[in-house]
């Protein structure tokens, strides 16, 4: 499968903030492949979704750096394409510490606008935002125009990081995406814990011959993977100047919903029907980030770009458990 | 006229942040007409709305003190109410500097979110919060559905102060309600310039027998008098514990609808006829923060507290005239 078009992304200058995390990284890897000239920035956090064995492979220049504080002109010279993946995405680590969490997804995103604004102006930029701050859905499937209540410190932080840069569009006309992201999964996932998404430690466990647990059940969700994900960037970025692009919020979703339990049962089967699970209830601290069921209505996304994911969620999920088992070393520690 | 119950404010302990800003002053007014025990912080920013005359006769304590940085703890505790007025407003201060911005109106409002926590967990908390994050209108009246588009970063920033307490309500079910506030007007508004609002700058120049300046013209406004935005403040926080009321936004409007040349005219009629003014075009600079016609549906609001504006557009003008003839050696400087 191609990701992208080859023509556009030849020796394109290209930097990927959280270059070495799950999307980044993934980004990287289909970048390098098309001849873009690409740098990752990533901070390395413990906490996040970075992992050097990531880009292993990618022949991408990664920099550590942490966007709050790196000095970020001479990266972003003669930028063209801008991938803004990095974000502290946390539910818990938002509410633990909201103000480290805001100065990761706000404050520092500010500084990069300011410097983009400096040395690259006319920069495509396209964001990696999330369904996160619709909060608890009014209506199913939600769309761009669902009222926007986070559930937890993190959803405003994003929010507001994705809003700064909406207005460079809006102010100053330049070309940004934002894509509102659904549960993404596959390869370079963080599958240690649960921090990225449930689905990591899921498939942690199954390939441990482990049970995992269910919290609730019956919550629906429509999971993305990662290379519909990646194609959806690199279509963005592509098309970011025509005007049905340009300027716009897009949510973005994968397969069709279906039910936690569904997925496990998915899961179990795409790992040869081994594997185990137990549920248990929405634990009682988390209930108020507990928000329910939730897929995405993404035709505006479709209608105005032509993407839709091609990878169905029994291949995908058959994918990421082929591509974790050669590699549980690097990634279940 | 009553501007709210004797009974519950009676010796009730009050924090005003933004205290001796417009609205804040005005509050502390009343409440201290009341019988409360009130203490109003205020950081005096040169550029925001504090002018020490505001609170001249007020009988209450102010503290001068920034929320970035000054020490919350002894001032928190005990509170009972907490009117939070302090945000800088400026829509050119945000653009030129919004990393201060969203220090003020954000990463200052997490601080006192967590002092509140630990020492005031059970006080009510009314925020004062703004119809400019709404942008520019996608239709008219304009209810707390309408999409959030901010047309600069101070609506970015003031939405996710905003937010931060109502997830105080969300997740730890503290009694908070938002008010976004249309255009006010009365006394004690900043009339040295157009920094607080267009029609400051009007007054004065009406009561120094100067033109004006009606930037467009044609759009329009719903103004709200500052007696009725009082009472509305002081209504939620004594009704703050009802379903109908906690945990919401509220948009608050004002008078009817009108255009600015229609207000332009009644502006110089309440000055007894004496007063002239130029209209130009909307600066072109600023064409991306001219958000075209605004006012609110309130209708929430007034159900769910029985608030209803009371004092009609000529009489607040007149009443505002009144006050600044007195007074404009303290005001216009």
């Amino acid at each position: 499968m191609t990701l992208g078009s080859p023509d556009f992304w030849r020796r394109r200058r290209v930097l990927v903030t959280g270059g070495a995390g799950f999307l980044g990284s993934n980004l990287c890897h289909a970048l390098a492949g098309l001849g873009a000239r690409v740098t990752a920035l990533d901070a390395m956090l413990p906490d996040g979704g970075a992992n050097p064995a990531n880009l292993e492979g990618a022949g991408v220049m990664l920099v550590r750096g942490d966007l709050r504080e790196t000095e970020l002109h001479s990266l972003c010279q003669g930028v063209e394409v801008l991938f803004n993946m990095a974000a502290q995405t946390s539910h818990m680590g938002g509410q633990r510490d909201p103000v480290a969490d805001l100065a990761i997804n706000a404050v520092a995103q500010v500084r990069l606008v300011q410097v983009m604004r400096e040395v690259a102006p006319k920069a495509v930029v396209v964001h990696a935002s999330t369904r996160q701050f619709y909060g608890r859905p009014l209506s199913l499937p939600v769309d761009e125009f669902h009222p926007v209540n986070p559930p937890d410190a993190n959803g405003v932080s994003k929010w507001a990081g994705e809003q700064y840069w909406m207005l460079e569009n809006r102010v100053l006309g330049r070309p940004v995406v934002s894509l509102r992201l659904t549960n993404c999964y596959g390869p370079r996932l963080r599958i240690a814990d649960a921090r990225q998404t449930f689905l990591g430690i899921w498939i942690r466990r199954v390939l441990e011959d482990a049970p995992f647990e269910v919290w609730g059940g019956s919550q629906l969700r429509d999971l993305a993977y990662v290379d519909d994900v990646t194609r959806a960037f690199l279509l963005a970025a592509e098309q970011a100047d025509r005007p049905e692009v340009a300027g716009r919020v897009f949510n973005l979703g994968g397969a069709p919903p279906l039910s936690l339990l569904e997925l496990a049962h998915l899961l179990i089967a795409a790992n040869g029907g081994r594997g185990r699970f137990e549920t248990r209830e929405f634990p009682p601290d988390r209930a108020p980030i507990d928000i329910g069921s939730y897929h995405a209505d993404d035709r505006a996304f479709r209608a105005a770009t032509g993407w839709a994911p091609m990878v169905p969620l029994e291949e995908g999920l058959r994918r990421s458990l082929a591509w974790y088992r050669e590699r549980l070393a690097d990634y279940a520690f």
